[in-house]
């Protein structure tokens, strides 16, 4: 079952294109599933308790159109299945009217917070939320790192970068990922569709490299391929198709 | 007249100790304060068409508490009064049952975005948003920058970090100055007393250098003095007193 939270878009949630960041999308949308667990085992509150944590794994974007600052919009999400080891959550954004502005699917993995390993998935917690267990192993995008980059910056976790579970707010990758563009490009471009694999966690005080490579595919369109590195290890990994905004 | 908006504050809003990000706080006051001006000339988009925005030069934080995750909280603000170059706004944060949990006085000026100088205060927009005409200048800490600073961080502005007037949004400025101070030290102390002035815009792509002096000022008591600049130029100053948290 969808469940729904109405949002007024925000100056400071907007770039300088008065268009949602990315990074603030992501919050809102964890917001919305957030309030949709608030009473169930899955809550923040409950899994802390547990010492269990969601984790995400993977995210899939698709946006048609970013809201702009001072819109109404409704966000949404759905717990939409489950298997032994993973669960599945999708989240969207509509406009007023109903039309739909992005939609998103997104894998989670349950967390052991003190073993820092992997559980299977709890069959009381994923009745609680109703989600449907699935026959089909629902497919995302295999990402991999390339051989080669164009070009990389360095970005180190700050306190800020920090969220209440004492790890780095998911969002956050978005801007060390989006920052690898430069300003004009991200003012005359807007994203199509994001793929986003998280592989391992990014500490407090840590230095990342994040690595860029930038393809044209079509006059209007462009791909860029993203690696956030520390030290030899891949910690993320991220495809945008771009298009250019009207 | 105070102007109220209603917030229920997020996960994301808070750092890991679950408290109000400093950040979230500026910008949830600014968003209040857009709200009061919306039909007025003093909103963005009036200001943005008349090729004008208002630039704070100084802010005051007085620190009763700081709201945590899921709390309900009431943001307010008043336009406090204008003279001939200035105009002065005050916020505040209340909890439901009306206790105060912060105070913000501040300090504005109107600038001409083409010509990029500041501009008289305009009779007609402080009539619009009721401010009265004030007497007395209303006196703001004298910061000044020291002769040395312990430690320091480099920090570049990132295009997120950009607001829709194309400038560094002012909540960030509390990134680069916290992240300064050591991550166990902020898990046990509460910001008191904030005073923080701002002399330049910090430009997109500048790295800036974000100092830091700390002084223990009794067993429950500490001061962190903050100077961010950009080259030889100072840009930021900025202390805050901090006590132990409970």
């Amino acid at each position: 079952m969808k469940f729904y939270k109405d949002y007024r878009v925000q100056y400071d949630d907007c770039d300088e294109t008065k268009r949602l960041k990315l990074t603030t999308m992501i919050n809102m949308l964890m917001e919305v599933s957030e309030a949709q667990l608030a009473n169930t085992l899955g809550s923040a509150k409950a899994m802390n308790e547990q010492g269990r944590g969601w984790v995400v794994t993977q995210y899939e974007f698709h946006v048609k159109r970013l809201p702009k600052a001072l819109e109404a919009v409704k966000a949404w999400t759905e717990a939409a299945g489950y298997n032994r080891f993973l669960c599945y959550r999708d989240f969207g954004m509509e406009d007023l009217e109903g039309n739909e502005l992005l939609t998103v699917h997104s894998q989670w993995v349950l967390f052991d917070l003190k073993l820092r390993k992997m559980l299977p998935t709890d069959p009381d917690l994923v009745k609680g939320i109703g989600a449907p267990k699935l026959a089909k192993v629902p497919r995302f995008k295999r990402l991999r790192p390339l051989e080669a980059y164009d070009s990389s910056h360095v970005y180190r976790v700050r306190y800020y970068d920090l969220d209440t579970n004492h790890h780095m707010n998911n969002g956050r990758y978005f801007d060390w990922i989006v920052d690898t563009l430069p300003r004009d490009f991200l003012n005359q471009h807007v994203p199509v569709r994001i793929d986003l694999r998280f592989d391992k966690e990014v500490q407090y005080g840590d230095e990342a490299q994040s690595w860029l490579k930038f393809t044209r595919t079509s006059q209007e369109e462009c791909l860029s391929q993203h690696l956030i590195k520390v030290g030899e290890d891949d910690m993320a990994l991220c495809e945008i198709a771009w298009r250019k905004s009207l």
